[in-house]
């Protein structure tokens, strides 16, 4: 494959997690460093960046100062949720796309994000080919969320799964304080798939006594049972639930809270609305009596940089770096993957995916890895995911807080 | 003073910090290693542990078990929240503690507390010393309210604050990923006190826009004004309110929230109800219309010892050890408390203050403090808190996880 000079640009796109800008550094650094590259770009908030003519000029920016990128959270460059028509239907952002690209001579287009963004990168690739302009697309993944298909797990699930079954180890010790009842309800995140509610279960012996993840009917009947047989054996019960669990019909709980069925009353007889885990710990405060409490552990689940598994970083740094690195070898229309192996320790690959196979299929936590039941999960998971959450970061601190990177954003003219 | 020979009893009480378990290892360690101190007893569940005579044998833990202590969050011996009565109306509870001191030979007792838990110490001390059974009492304070008087700070609060800094840094940059409008309303606990968010504005660069403290009257309407403000100016705006904020007659912006005063209602007509973060990001929202978000932090402000303080931990353990060293060295009817200095680098000394001084009163932050329109806080504050957050701890960690202290809790007999 003959060597392919010009300018990349680099997009984040989706929601932030902790690591996105180790990938981010990854391929950042790997472009200055090749020859092969004559500029590198920044898209100001992913392919609205492109759209809009606005892109930083990374050459311009200190090498030490980039380096904090690697413990920053959230998107340095700016993200977007902005979906790409179907360039059959209309192609106007396609042909502003490849306008931009000509301008700046770019030949390399690299973009870091979950299910949606993969379909921008493919739909990107197909048009440039499909116009005779040769430029070479990479995805990079990152999702919480865990569910990009065909890779072993995506940069950033193990960050928020450390969290996540951290804050629960802490949570089960503060939940036993004192000698009375207590029922906790924890709201993790996770629409469709529930690998960030699994990871409650990485506690171990500090884990809830309950898991229900949205790949599983959810029954409210059964779950009150479940609670009141844990509570009453216990005195104490701790639930984890995703904010994405729906009943038979596909109607989510949350729903339910908001429309006010079923609405609790608490001991003044105020009405208990609000998110889903109030609105179960008031059915549980009338089934069980107990106090209850009811923790949503909102967006500190995808940006606490502070507690980044040392793993997650690493790969996500290397995920960003191997998408350059292989662009210039001759690649494209691909996503970087990791395809792992854990039979006699932790080994993690890169692997290049098709980017047709990767788009818009989302991959759940499987069956057989959840209890009979529906409200556990089993060993099969952990030993998935323990690995994911293993090393400890070493994030610059100054007066005992986190440094995080300070750009300069120069945008090119 | 002539040196007392006999047992102690350690005990915790009230809410759980991160570093109450370092306090208790402090106490336990110096008074295992004391020769005036027979046997070392731990309460469980507190004061309530002698009523019920549930005393744990200290003496029987493995040392180096022991030592996880330090970095477990929540009261190892477990907490209560009892009020003993005033002993002139009804004093069962007095004598019912005398017998079980007499019955163990308990001649030191420790009490790791709040407000509540220093009026503890105090009464039990002055029953003894009318009673003459000689007992030493000695109070280690805890609290991450803030709240103790006489103390320059403390144990638990820069843990605290620690994690509400970094919280609100990590959320900053969350919060801009982005470049729509957005406005983002976080709880802070601290019902009477504002210390803890306070805590918001360490963040610096990356501090919430505006800061409410219950120090100061809430008033609605100035608040959409100034969040109003800060939004049209940047598109974004981050506001941290304490769960404690009142109108100028007392009554606490949560109740008019769970009440239903002035319900807000989502783009589908749902009604918003729910907690005070979520209240409020309701108004902004029909004031801004801007996408908006509530966060609760939740109980992780006082058990996320992943990020505590060292400076707290060193603290807080040098004070359990100062309680029994006194104690033992013929000082009774003392709290341990810290006085410190800033000016050229942050010093901090044992002072011992009469329990009589303590208990029962509340520190607020000084008004001084706080700039003029009662939205944010002044470099005073900064320059005080500063300090209490310094330092990383070294957490033993399995498997990417926190690795907490397992007692035996070998029950007296």
């Amino acid at each position: 494959m003959s060597q392919l000079k010009g300018a990349c640009v680099i997009g984040q796109s989706g929601g932030p997690t902790s690591v996105i800008n180790a990938s981010a550094l990854g391929a950042i650094e790997a472009a200055l460093d090749n020859a092969a590259i004559t500029k590198v770009y920044g898209a100001a908030n992913g392919i609205k960046g492109v759209l809009d003519d606005k892109l930083y000029i990374m050459d311009e920016e200190d090498r030490e100062e980039l380096k904090h990128l690697r413990f920053t959270p959230s998107s340095a460059l700016g993200s977007c949720r902005y979906k790409l028509k179907d360039p059959d239907a209309d192609d106007t952002d396609y042909k502003r796309i490849l306008e931009i690209f000509q301008k700046y001579d770019v030949r390399y287009f690299f973009y870091n994000g979950g299910n949606d963004s993969m379909d921008t990168c493919n739909k990107i690739s197909k048009f440039m080919l499909k116009n005779g302009y040769e430029c070479r697309v990479m995805g990079i993944p990152k999702t919480i969320d865990n569910d990009l298909f065909g890779t072993d797990h995506c940069p950033g699930y193990g960050s928020a799964a450390k969290y996540i079954a951290t804050s629960c180890m802490e949570l089960y010790l503060d939940a036993r304080v004192y000698d009375t009842g207590m029922v906790t309800i924890l709201e993790i995140m996770g629409r469709h798939a529930g690998w960030l509610t699994a990871a409650a279960a990485l506690a171990g012996d500090y884990a809830p006594d309950l898991i229900y993840l949205p790949e599983i009917d959810f029954n409210i009947e059964r779950f009150l049972d479940d609670v009141e047989e844990i509570y009453k054996k216990n005195g104490k019960a701790i639930v984890a639930v995703s904010e994405g669990i729906h009943d038979h019909h596909g109607m989510f709980i949350n729903e339910y809270a908001s429309s006010g069925i079923e609405v609790a009353r608490d001991s003044f007889g105020h009405a208990q609305l609000g998110g889903l885990a109030s609105y179960l710990a008031g059915l549980c405060r009338h089934r069980t009596q107990a106090k209850v409490r009811g923790i949503e552990f909102s967006l500190l689940q995808r940006c606490a940089s502070h507690i980044a598994s040392k793993t997650d970083y690493d790969e996500s740094y290397a995920a960003g770096r191997a998408a350059v690195e292989n662009a210039v070898g001759g690649i494209s229309d691909k996503m970087v993957g990791f395809k792992c192996s854990r039979d006699g320790g932790y080994r993690c690959e890169i692997e290049l995916l098709s980017l047709d196979s990767v788009a818009n299929t989302e991959k759940k936590v499987p069956r057989e890895w959840i209890n009979q039941a529906g409200n556990g999960m089993l060993k099969p998971y952990t030993d998935y995911a323990l690995p994911l959450i293993a090393g400890e970061t070493e994030q610059a601190k100054v007066n005992g807080l986190p440094r995080f990177a300070k750009l300069k954003k120069v945008v090119a003219r």
